[in-house]
């Protein structure tokens, strides 16, 4: 089997033209297929305020009301998509925009009320949850075969006409988990640290292989910290489900995925 | 040669959801290959004033400022289209949507400085002008074979990352006389009237046949509105670069393509 680099980018570097430039030139020169699955940045909110659209947070989640579905199709789908298409472009790398509608790629299930700890049922709206059968994997591989590399914005739908707004997280890893059966694949988590570090102010303390037991004892003794408890949930989950390997490092470290330096890797093993 | 569609909608059907889905359901139900191509509508407008952003026209064209260009890619490229691309997954369709950046499918040179009758030369802005050889067909080609219906709107770009706003009217009829070489292909203007009419308030008073000579004579007899003449003008420039048919009528009378009555239907003989 050929490889295959599942790669999500966040916030972090959207928001910012230079590091995404760059990123774009590292990302455009890995060989091999790859795809990239990138979040919002702050646009959709800077985007939502500007037009007066609130959105509620219940419990650390953000409510996707109707007004603030639109705002994240135009800015998730529209204007970052396709300037990240655009920069891709530039670099002689043959990208493909795509959202989980487009050749219904990705399906997703709006998520049902939800009982929150008051006894209240929330519905946090347009909200797609997504399961192992959510990707139609046939069809990125008939997309990566035709040399398009697909860029995928945090967007799906639920095959009945309504577009809804998925974790870019949770795409990454099962858009990621459906290809291991075609492509030699890695899963690739860039955010801004250089990965998991034993001192979450020291980069220099990065653990550089982890397995679950190791990362279960971390987090008993509160050295991971909170915002990277449901990526590695995440990664730990998709490993075991026929991955290559699961990294997470810093965007700007890129090139080191090709002599598997880069930031820390997951390991099924003990 | 097997047969292609090449269909473009404007802001009237966009900006009427019963009348978009009405439209969809027909589009996904013809026969054959097809392409759709659609206009933006309102809503940009609409977002331009909420947002306070001004657009500046010149001799009744829009310059495309900076500002412009963000709200056109978030409502074109973003909301409108991937909403037509699940209202068509809806209806079993396997729309994909793109713009000319995707697969570096449409590239466009953005409009040089240009001479105005006072004498000032004006800079139009992003706005991307197309020739003969601004969009690669065999991607598109190969798209289509692969069983993907492609959904463009009117977002293109220069090859350097930059993205531009193109007429969809221009688009259409670009990807049709590129194509003809590869399959039999129609284009399809979807308007607000039945097609060609001789009086423009009588919607019975359609031209069901038109060719060149006849439109010059329309023409000098004023007896063409001044919204269709870029429109048919543009017709019968492509149809004469080897296209099967170019048609013009109604979006809702769309079913009548399979039985080669809709609208008026240009000729290239006399």
């Amino acid at each position: 089997m050929s490889t295959l680099y599942v790669i999500k980018i966040g916030g972090n570097i959207i928001d910012d033209p230079v590091q995404l430039e760059s990123f774009l030139i590292d990302f455009a020169e890995l060989k091999g297929n790859k795809i990239l699955v990138h979040g919002g940045g702050k646009l959709a909110t800077k985007l939502s305020k500007d037009l007066g659209v609130e959105s509620e947070l219940i419990e650390g989640r953000r409510v996707t009301n109707e007004e603030t579905l639109k705002v994240v199709a135009m800015v998730y789908a529209g204007l970052i998509n396709k300037n990240i298409v655009a920069g891709l472009q530039k670099q002689n790398c043959n990208a493909i925009g795509l959202t989980g509608a487009d050749g219904n790629i990705i399906r997703a299930k709006k998520r049902p009320l939800k009982l929150i700890s008051d006894g209240r049922q929330i519905d946090y709206g347009f909200v797609g949850d997504l399961d192992d059968s959510s990707v139609d994997a046939q069809a990125i591989y008939k997309l990566v075969q035709a040399g398009f590399t697909p860029v995928f914005s945090a967007i799906t739908h639920d095959g009945n006409g309504q577009l809804l707004n998925t974790n870019a997280d949770t795409i990454a890893s099962v858009i990621a988990v459906s290809l291991s059966g075609l492509y030699t694949t890695s899963l690739v988590y860039c955010f801004e640290k250089s990965g998991v570090l034993r001192d979450v102010n020291d980069e220099s303390s990065l653990i550089k292989y982890i397995n679950a037991e190791e990362y279960k004892e971390l987090k008993k003794e509160g050295m991971i910290h909170s915002g990277m408890i449901p990526k590695l949930d995440n990664a730990f989950e998709a490993i075991g489900k026929g991955l290559n390997e699961v990294c997470i490092g810093k965007a700007d470290a890129l090139p080191q995925l090709k002599d598997k330096t880069f930031g820390t890797r997951l390991k099924t093993e003990k």
